[in-house]
C-alpha cells in the first residue's frame, strides 16, 4: 500500500544532472526531505551550488511551510538513497540500458510500497520495467525543462504498471505543484516533446535553405503565435481560427491549395473519424463557451502576458 | 514621397473580415483616421458591432491622444476610401486572382506616395504586385491573429518593391505598436505560420493515430513548452539545451537514434554550414550572454507570465 500521495514526506531523486537537480530544487521547496545520489565525480558539490544558485527563485514561487535546502541528504549509495523513500525520480543518462538498469536496482532497494517514476523523454515504461522484479509500482513522469518551474509532467504507465500507481502518481505530482498530466497511451517521445521537435524541425528547414535567420524565426515565434501558446495549444488555437463555426467550420474550409503547401511535413487525410475526433475535443475543451467567449479571455490572458514580460523582452 | 512614417494620419483599412476588422481597431486605438471599405452586405454594421465589442479592450491596452472608434468612416467605395490615404492596409478573402484584384484597384486610386500593404498570409507580393501600376509601393505587412493584440508584422517586399517602402513599412508598423520584422526572404507562409502549422500537423497525426486526445495535445502545450515559447523562440530553446556550450554542443551530440524518430517531419542533415549557420545565429541572439544568464533571465520571464496567467487559466 502506497503512501497517501498527500501525505509523502521522503523523496529520492536517482540523477543530478540538469533534469534531477531541477527536480530536487522543487521537491525542497515543497518541503519534503531529499535523498540525492549520482555515481559522477564531484555530483554533490555541483547539486549544491546548483540549489544556492537556484533558491531565490525558489523563494519567488514560493516555498511550503517547513521547505528548506538543508532537508537535502546525499546519499552514499542508490542503496542508501531509496531505502527510506515514499516515492523515487529516476534521472539517468538517456540511455536505454542505463535507465533499465538505474531502476532494476532502485526496484531492488526501494521499500515495496514506493512508487517509482523516470523523467524518461524517450522510452516508453514497458521497456524500462522489464528489469524489474516489481514493475507494477513503475511509471513515468517526464517533466519539461527547466522541471523547477514549468508545470508539466506527463504521466503514463508500461504495460505491467498498475493503473493505480498512474493514479497515484498523477494525485502525488499535483499534489506537490505540478500540473501532473495523464496521458492516454505511451507516445514515442511524449506529446510535449513532440509538438517542441515539430516546431525546431521546421525552423532547421528554414535556416537551411536560407529562409529565414535565426532571429527572425525567434522573434516570429516570441512576437506571434508563442504569445498564444501559453494560453492556448494548438488544436484550440484552430477552433478560433473558424470563426463563429469553430473547429468544424475550420475544418469544411481548409484549403489544401494554400494551407497545405507551406511546411515540409504532410498532413494526413482529414477523414470524416479525424475531423470527429477533432471538433468534439474541441467542442469538449471549450466545455460550451461560445468561440466570442473564448476570444475574450484569449485576448484578457494575452494581455496579461505581455504586461508581465514588459519588463522581460526581448530574451 | 512618402509621409514620414511617424506623421501619419488617416489609413484604409480594405476588406473588413476578421483580419480587417482587427487592424481597424488597433489603428483606431492609435489614434489615426481610419477609412473602411468592405463590399459585402452588412460589412459596416458588423465592423461597427466588433468595435463596440473590442473596444473595452483597446481602452485597457491604452489610446493613443485623440483616438476614438468615431475616428472611423465607412467609405461607400474603394476608391473614396484610399483617395486620401497615406497607407492602406488591405485584407481581401486569401485567394490570389482576388486579392491581385483589390491591390491593383488601389493602386488605381491611391495617392502617389501612399504605402500600400496586404495581409496576405499566402502569397508573396512578387505575385500579388503584378497588376499594379506603381508596384515599387506594395509590401507584405502580414499580422497574426488577433491582430489588435498580438504584436508581430511580417513584412517583406515583393521582386519589384522599392527596398525604401519596406524599411518604411518596419518603421510605420513600429511607430504605431507592432513589432515590425523585416524578412530576409520571402518564404512561402510567412514564418510564424510556418512554425504554428508545423505544430498543428504533428498534433493532427497524433490524433489521426489515437496517440493522444486533442485535450492531452493542447494540456501538454499551454503547460510546457507554449509557457517557454512567449519568452524563448525554437532556436534560443535549443541553445539552452546544450548546457553551458549551447548550440555547438546540442547539435554535436544531437542522439540520431532517439532524437530523430518522434515526429513525422524528418529533419534535415546537420550539415557542417547549417550547423554554423544555427551556432552563430543563436550567439548572436545571446549577444554576449552566457547560457547561465539566459536561464535566469528565462526563469525570471516564466515566473512572471504564470503569474499573470493565474487568474486566466485554464483556457
Amino acid at each position: 500500500m502506497q503512501t497517501d500521495p498527500t501525505n509523502v514526506e521522503r523523496v529520492a531523486v536517482i540523477g543530478t544532472g540538469v533534469i534531477g537537480s531541477g527536480w530536487a530544487a522543487h521537491f525542497l521547496r515543497q518541503g519534503l526531505d531529499v535523498m540525492a545520489f549520482d555515481p559522477a565525480a564531484g555530483a554533490e558539490a555541483r547539486l549544491r551550488a546548483f540549489l544556492e544558485d537556484v533558491w531565490p527563485t525558489m523563494v519567488r514561487l514560493g516555498l511550503k511551510d517547513g521547505a528548506a535546502p538543508e532537508r537535502l541528504t546525499f546519499a552514499g549509495s542508490l542503496a542508501a538513497a531509496v531505502a527510506q523513500a515514499q516515492f523515487v525520480q529516476e534521472n539517468a543518462p538517456e540511455k536505454a540500458e542505463i535507465k533499465m538498469e538505474v531502476l532494476a536496482e532502485i526496484d531492488r532497494h526501494a521499500p515495496a510500497e514506493c512508487v517509482i517514476a523516470s523523467s524518461t523523454s524517450g522510452y516508453p515504461m514497458t521497456l524500462l520495467q522489464q528489469g524489474c522484479g516489481r514493475p507494477e509500482r513503475t511509471v513515468v513522469g517526464h517533466p519539461f525543462n527547466p522541471p523547477y518551474v514549468i508545470p508539466l509532467v506527463e504521466v503514463v504507465g508500461g504495460e505491467k504498471t498498475d493503473p493505480a500507481v498512474v493514479e497515484w502518481a498523477v494525485a502525488f505530482y499535483t499534489h506537490v505543484g505540478k500540473y501532473g498530466l495523464k496521458m492516454s497511451r505511451e507516445v514515442p517521445g511524449f506529446v510535449a516533446n513532440r509538438v517542441q521537435e515539430a516546431l525546431w524541425r521546421e525552423a532547421l528547414h528554414m535556416v537551411n535553405e536560407g529562409m529565414a535567420t535565426v532571429a527572425e524565426i525567434d522573434a516570429a515565434v516570441t512576437y506571434g503565435p508563442g504569445l498564444r501558446w501559453a494560453i492556448m495549444g494548438p488544436l484550440l488555437t484552430f477552433h478560433l481560427a473558424g470563426g463563429a463555426g469553430g473547429m468544424g467550420h475550420m475544418l469544411d474550409h481548409f484549403d489544401p491549395g494554400v494551407f497545405e503547401s507551406w511546411t515540409k511535413l504532410k498532413a494526413p487525410p482529414i477523414t470524416p473519424e479525424l475531423r470527429q475526433k477533432l471538433v468534439e475535443g474541441c467542442e469538449r475543451e471549450a466545455g460550451g463557451r461560445s468561440i466570442r467567449q473564448l476570444e475574450q479571455e484569449r485576448d484578457a490572458c494575452l494581455i496579461a502576458i505581455m504586461e508581465a514580460l514588459g519588463g522581460c523582452r526581448p530574451l
